[in-house]
């Protein structure tokens, strides 16, 4: 309401404030919509790796593949101006999964 | 070498299932080359949100927001034969990074 107002702002200032949030919110949900088809195709990739590898008794891990993927990562994170760290945190959380996917695969 | 196999797998079958992870594994570093890329636009989106919600002194976190979030990437996820857990588990990963970088800037 008009007259009521605690901090030092306008009230347009708090309408330009929502419409502005809005906006990137509804860009952040366009680009997990993309996160989400992008991890859907990787995962199809990677279980046929899985399969594969279960075919050919091939250990689920590949450490030295995964610190070549780590490099090239990071690197491509700096070109991206992404955090490196947040980079290579991301590529091992989704490789946890997949190696889960892998022994279950190996498993049965 | 010829005749120097230890497992029941002709060489054929070897080369054809190397030549196969390999253009496997091609696939999954353009599909991670493409994640680093929509990770890195979300950050910047992100990275917007956390000064405005500093400027007005908004708190850093929105469990109303990311409820809807959730329940939306989950069923992207279905859409996209991903597993749902796993985007949850996704998605709270990329939040729990997003509200180190918000509250860094709500403290500086």
């Amino acid at each position: 309401m008009a007259g009521v107002r605690s901090e030092d702002k306008t009230p347009t200032d708090d309408n330009g404030a929502r419409v502005e949030l809005l906006r990137l919110r509804n860009s952040i949900d366009n680009l997990d919509a993309a996160l989400v088809h992008v991890l859907a195709e990787r995962f199809k990739c990677t279980q046929q790796v899985g399969l594969l590898k279960a075919e050919q008794a091939m250990p689920p891990a590949d450490p030295a593949r995964e610190a070549v993927q780590i490099e090239r990562l990071r690197r491509l994170a700096v070109e991206a101006r992404l955090d490196p760290e947040f980079a290579e945190k991301f590529l091992n959380f989704v490789i946890s999964e997949v190696l889960r996917h892998h022994e279950a695969i190996a498993g049965t």
